[in-house]
């Protein structure tokens, strides 16, 4: 340990770090597969204000160790893995609903808001968050900024990246930036918001959010849907959509899915079937009548062998509580559960899910395949053994194809997870190598001595 | 001219350059007011693609002279202007619409493509791309993109920076890049694409773009409202927004449109009434008549003295063509029309267009508002003769004043027209000093020699 360092942390914070071995082990992972060693940070520490932080990042400098700044650390991709000597920022302290402006439509809220609290404040005053990450009931919005995290509403209403206006920014020179106004509808200088959302914290450290809500949808109505084939599941899902309905979800279920859930929480689910979807409809109660109609039409024509729609708010949180099984049931099955991300046109589904089944019984792996169909963004939630060094190295096979596949098929290496240390090496297949280099360039200039998050995407 | 440059030129364009004072003319101009002492470029070229294009960076580097691409030149800002020595590079011959993938909901355009005509393309397949400037029957993509353009339909679906996915950029070292890939819903690498679209051409010369469509809806209805009392509107605004619509536009006009519009084009508007709002819901037809029949009740609950609701598309059409009369109404009135673009929280509507009111009423400027009320957009139609230096100057101090007011009352520059050459002067009250220093370094980044687009923005 850095004693001076220490000492100086110690000013900033008034005594209040963490410094011992079993008090920074939590922070030393994220959701992503353990690595061989686990590194923990050399500190860990809990702002209160952005002029913490920004002591904060000077000192790092000048001690040149690294600044890793989480929250709930449901990252799937080693975004806030200890790679290196590093401080751990943790927003804890940090989590406030700072307002809700109803007539202006806008929150300013702390990096450690829970997106879900955030939704539930919005809801009182009839006002809605869309993003919707899994994780919504932990996950913070810090996070969720720093990955613009996505989740199924995305296809309808847009990702983290859409509903971010502003943000309160500390440099690695420690000063304090706002990023743009607080404002939706505004083109004033460059657009540095969207360059910090999904940065994956490696630019700066986001200290303060303000985020555009929208009018809360009335009512909602889930349909679940089963299908023969992957292939009428997906056709189907261009027959709604070409039919000018932009559902709210529109996810997918392949058959390992669905009988891997009706396994471990049996709620009838029909287990002979290839394919599942499900959709969900929002928007007003009068409107929702006629539009479940059409689309349970749309569905029967487009080959359907059973249709289900909720009647009430009951039986959609029903439907809804299956969907939500499915990873929890996956972790049933083997020790470990990888679930990764992966995104393609949405023509290419099809092939790319049926590839990734072709992939892992080659390989002998199981997998479980969900996604949302709307955007062509599909999970492959992988059952293994990692503490098997054979399955393992297998398992780095299969990941290798599947994104050389995701790729072939014109798609992208992560819809709503993003790259992290885990697909690091995927990247330069992923995108134009000009691209890279001036990303790495921009990486540079907010960052010339690879303090903030550092090793992480490049 | 510079021979040495001219002849290289030629090489590259098989001659085909304009060069003589009487061709150059035409691309000295955009739609912001005329400066005092005309500049015309050196020379205007007109590549067939991004490797012509890559060629003339290169070349301009070299002869250190200034690029300015353009299309349309619809820029109310003087984003297009030539303020030094400059190659105008025209995409007169990139104009087509390549491709549009129904299925994946995207489309992939040249730079030069007109908004009208992308659209009316993807709705011969029932697809739709939402951005509606003002000028869409003759604007270019690549002029939309570099401005980030909006429109009256913003509130409900974004401007075009929700819906451009991917860019191929030509960049300051002659390279050609891809910022992302064709997918929507993505999150690798920094979000390159976002940082490109809105910098008004100074950070590299678009050659291509895919851009995101939706589905269209079936169908719209418009609805006019008088009111007695500008804040009577607002109050209007929020209710219908807070009964949960989200109307595609939502567009108020003052007492002095109204009557602007009906003296020049006589329509029988209520010429006695404080403020009109154009409201128009689009969905499906069966949806439609029950939300028609709700937001006319919340209208005649908020105080609305008179409301028209259109009974079929052509009498739509009428009302939207009172609309778009506005601006040629108001250049009837004096010699020049200017055409401002502030935003500020919706909540400020009210003080925003008194405020204007007062100011113009003090320098004895004529001043029609409108605007877009759902997004907070206002544009006041400043009716002017510039020919006059005495009113040149007070128009000025106007500016200034409606600027620091917008400013003071928590918005912004702009909401869809950029800040170019215009307010330039006005970026450094309505920015953070950081934001703008990295801004600046950005702009070095991508184009160390100055050469891009330069004196724009900063």
């Amino acid at each position: 340990m850095d004693k001076t360092l220490f000492e100086e942390l110690k000013k900033i914070y008034n005594g209040d770090i963490l410094y011992k071995t079993e008090d920074l082990y939590p922070y030393a992972y994220d959701t992503s597969p353990n690595p061989k060693e686990i590194m923990t940070p050399e500190f860990v520490v809990f702002p209160t204000d952005a002029q913490q932080v920004s002591k904060t990042v000077i000192l790092a400098n000048k001690h040149n160790i690294a600044l890793i700044a989480r929250g709930a650390g449901t990252c799937h991709c080693g975004g806030c893995r200890v790679k290196q000597r590093s401080i751990v920022i943790h927003f804890s302290k940090m989590d406030k609903i700072l307002d809700i402006k109803k007539e202006d439509l806008i929150a300013h809220v702390q990096p450690n808001a829970v997106i879900a609290e955030i939704n539930s404040q919005a809801e009182k005053l009839g006002l809605f968050f869309p993003p919707d990450p899994s994780n919504l009931a932990v996950s913070t919005i810090g996070g969720a900024a720093a990955l613009s995290s996505g989740g199924p509403r995305t296809f309808k209403y847009g990702s983290t990246k859409d509903y971010v206006i502003n943000l309160e920014v500390v440099l690695s020179d420690g000063s304090i930036i706002k990023t743009g106004s607080d404002i939706s509808k505004n083109v004033t200088g460059y657009n540095l918001t969207s360059l910090f959302v999904g940065s994956e914290g490696t630019l700066g450290i986001i200290t303060g959010l303000t985020l555009r809500l929208i009018p809360k949808p009335e009512a909602r109505k889930v349909t679940l849907a089963y299908f023969d084939d992957i292939l009428e599941a997906t056709r189907a899902v261009n027959a709604i959509i070409n039919s000018g309905f932009m559902p709210a979800t529109l996810d997918l279920l392949d058959k390992n899915t669905i009988n891997t859930i009706e396994k471990f929480s049996p709620c009838n689910l029909l287990c002979d079937m290839e394919a599942a979807l499900l959709i969900e409809l929002d928007g007003f109660i009068e409107n929702l009548n006629y539009e479940c109609k059409r689309v349970y039409e749309i569905l029967a024509k487009s080959g359907a062998k059973e249709i289900i729609q909720a009647k009430n708010e009951e039986e959609n949180e029903k439907i809804w509580r299956t969907r939500r099984s499915a990873f929890a049931a996956v972790t049933k099955l083997r020790p470990n559960v990888i679930t990764e991300d992966v995104v393609v046109p949405r023509s290419k589904i099809v092939e790319l899910t049926k590839g990734i089944q072709k992939i892992c019984s080659q390989h002998n792996v199981i997998v479980c395949i969900m996604g949302h169909a709307g955007d062509g963004n599909i999970h492959p939630n992988f059952a293994l053994d990692l503490s098997d060094e054979n399955e393992k190295q297998n398992f780095e096979i299969v990941k290798d194809k599947l994104f050389a596949l995701a790729l072939e098929l014109g798609g992208s290496l992560s819809g709503e997870h993003g790259i992290g240390s885990e697909k690091k090496k995927y990247l330069e297949k992923a995108l134009n190598g000009g691209a890279i280099e001036y990303m790495k360039k921009i990486k540079k200039l907010f960052d010339p001595n690879n303090i903030i998050n550092p090793n992480k995407m490049f």
